[in-house]
């Protein structure tokens, strides 16, 4: 490695998250910033004119029952994924969402983090869900950081967020959100460093993406490589996600910034329902490879299968043999109740 | 607007919120502070020397039953509301407060953030609760952050802060707050930005500010106008709050202070008993007006109407046709269980 | 006091802990660092080279039954305690872990926050538990902060961490951590202020350090000594830690980190299973001598004894008149259902 890849205005909005079963339409093609991160936050810290709007994209995402237990969000006909498509903007980006209601259920999509108005709010309050067989556009605006007028600074979009249903089952969305409809939102400020893989993850009542050990998630990465976790909390339970042998900060970024960065270094973080965060971590940094797990830390949770793994393969991709003893050990997961 | 209005060492320790129900009496006039919030924060990190204790303000607070369900603090006779008042402090400041209990049962009040001696404790194990029909007198001091002499700094008061009694019932006053013996407590340094409008919101059991939907309060603001958000946690329960269509920094004061500050932007937060945060947003900043919801994210709860109204208005103060709309929507709000 | 006590390279890595029962032994003696705290900061901001590994230390650690319902891990043999030892280290050092099972199940040791390859996670996925009778050896390191090559920080092990049991009862270890195996691990940055007394407070389902009231802990201190807490959640249930009369600064070190923090000050943080955080206070400061409760603050947990004392003596060690008779009233607590 040398410089590491960063976003920059050019930067595409949504891309192929692997792993997840995630399939987004890279929209454009990955660029490489021109900024490298500390350059960028420098400049960052003189900016202080309104904020330019970026260009608009337009995106369909169908929303498709997939099982009796399964509905999710696709971006094309018969590729509905739990969770859904990561989303990424870079910071004053328009995303213009043509959702597709297949199902004979009202839905909608809401979503954090981003600028909308009350016809894009997703709500039955708002009049802005989508009807059964129906099509609504659903219009999410972000913005750079200014000063106001007043002297105070807004900040920017820029977050690891999250979308959901806010219209199945309930006027909050429940039966939506019980059955897969979400998925993960990213905002990116200019100079942000970009990773190499990206897992969504999501606590999801006493799942993970609506699935449990030993059929979790299992997130591939070679030694090495830079991997981004999106982790986003739902449902009606309190959790906390834990990460064996990696660690990350607990800021925006998920990295430290800057030699006054007082934020804490964590491998454990809360997560309830409507919360989000997102961090980077350099697959097997100082620990090596390996099939190392991540689990909610309530007990019952992860006795009941709250449990997948993040296999951090050789720099090559082979898998070591105790990383295929562990697969092997965690696919016999018994459930302990 | 050209500059906000900030907090100065004569500033108002108590203002009426208007939209909670809070009635506080109006000590002094508002001040419109003499330094901008930059060169305030200048000023602090050059700061070494020991605290200067600012002036002492006394109020009188009466504890009354409001109904069987009910019982709220306030600040005349007739006046208990649920919250009860909002009461500020500048850093420095002590704050005397004599309680007057007009119920049967012991009562006390607990601060969180301040300095109290024993005495002031509020707590049956500090033998510094109030008797049916008596009074007390609670002594809550601030202090402006310093330097101690082996080189650490004391961190100041500030802080979006909480009271409530912790007596009634049981020692630790469950039977108080769960009828509503609670209020917010602001402590402000010199410099910080004074909001236009103040909302309390307490996540209490499975109510918000002991109502629910569709009576759950409904805060009014005109577009562009500053609001302030103090949320506090109490009970038994774990809740997330979320805001629409509006977010904050995840730091004292919700705003972004400078360019190193690394802190998340957020729009959902974990709310836990006897958790307190604040923030200040423009109304419908970037979204326009509308009746934007404010819920617990937790499925259920939100379904059992733990959900209310942030209403941003025209800045005429007329109301949209939408979220007229909108507003006769949520007053129809259905509770699902 | 004059210049505080700071963390060098050849600080000790565990210390006795006077007041929670747990008997760690001073490897080395305390040394006073040779760089005050702000210093320390500056120069870690210059530091673009690799970590250099510091020296490694070896601790042998068993695992005992203290009675049907304890289990604990103890520096010696017949000294297992609930919590374990505090056990520390400096930034870049390693410690070997000799595990010892002196039990008839399953054991082993799982730590967070520092460096250990798969042979050290301490899990049955990962082959590395310890078995009845058995002895295994676990090894954590830990790092300096440095800069990767690519011109991103890899943020240093320095932190309030733990360790607990991730085998007995379930392969999450859900019997052993509720019976006591766990204990706090802490990290420490070269120019850590340290101080005179530590405190392990452990929230484990509906007890503290498996304790209820009238015998939760009582941690004592007297008037004007640097106190650190390490609080730690386990098990099934949510809970918020407070602490009366006291606040710390919400980051890393639980201190104000230069001008440019703008962490909270807070008094009650949610503290779930598998959460670690600490912060030191200054025993009394601004407040006085007086028996102090810290407690979780969900009502119905604080009722059923989830409550202790923080008894700050005065500066001559002697106990004052109105906190004998709080110890008095504490220690006649009942639990109310």
């Amino acid at each position: 490695m040398s410089e590491p890849r960063v976003s920059s205005a050019g930067r595409a909005v949504s891309r192929r998250s692997m792993l997840t079963g995630a399939a987004v339409t890279a929209v454009s093609p990955l660029m490489v910033g021109a900024l490298p991160p500390s350059e960028a936050h420098a400049k960052e810290s003189s900016d202080d004119k309104e904020p330019s709007r970026g260009r608009t994209r337009q995106v369909t995402i169908y929303v498709e029952k997939i099982s009796d237990q399964l509905v999710g969000y696709g971006l094309a006909p018969g590729k509905a994924t739990v969770p859904g498509p990561v989303l990424e903007m870079s910071e004053g980006e328009t995303l213009q969402i043509e959702l597709v209601n297949t199902t004979d259920k009202t839905v909608s999509i809401h979503s954090h983090g981003v600028d909308y108005d009350v016809h894009s709010d997703g709500t039955d309050v708002n009049d802005s869900v989508t009807p059964p067989g129906g099509r609504r556009t659903y219009v999410w605006r972000s913005h750079e950081r200014y000063k106001r007028k007043d002297g105070t600074w807004a900040e920017g979009s820029a977050g690891y967020w999250h979308y959901h249903d806010h219209a199945m089952g309930t006027s909050h969305g429940t039966e939506g959100i019980q059955k897969g409809l979400y998925g993960a939102l990213i905002v990116r400020r200019r100079g942000d460093v970009l990773p190499a893989r990206q897992f969504t993850v999501v606590f999801n009542e006493m799942t993970i993406n609506n699935r449990k050990a030993p059929d979790a998630p299992v997130f591939e990465a070679r030694l090495g490589e830079r991997c981004e976790f999106i982790v986003i909390g739902h449902g009606n339970s309190y959790h906390t996600f834990h990460l064996h042998a990696h660690r990350w900060v607990d800021n925006r970024t998920g990295m430290r910034e800057g030699p006054n960065d007082a934020s804490r270094v964590i491998d454990n973080k809360d997560l309830m329902p409507g919360d989000s965060f997102g961090f980077q971590v350099i697959a097997g940094e100082g620990v090596g490879p390996g099939a190392w797990m991540y689990h909610c830390h309530v007990q019952f949770h992860s006795d009941m299968g709250m449990v997948g793994i993040f296999l951090v393969q050789n720099e090559d991709g082979s898998v070591p043999m105790h990383a295929q003893m562990a697969l092997d050990r965690y696919h016999g997961h018994e459930h302990h109740m």
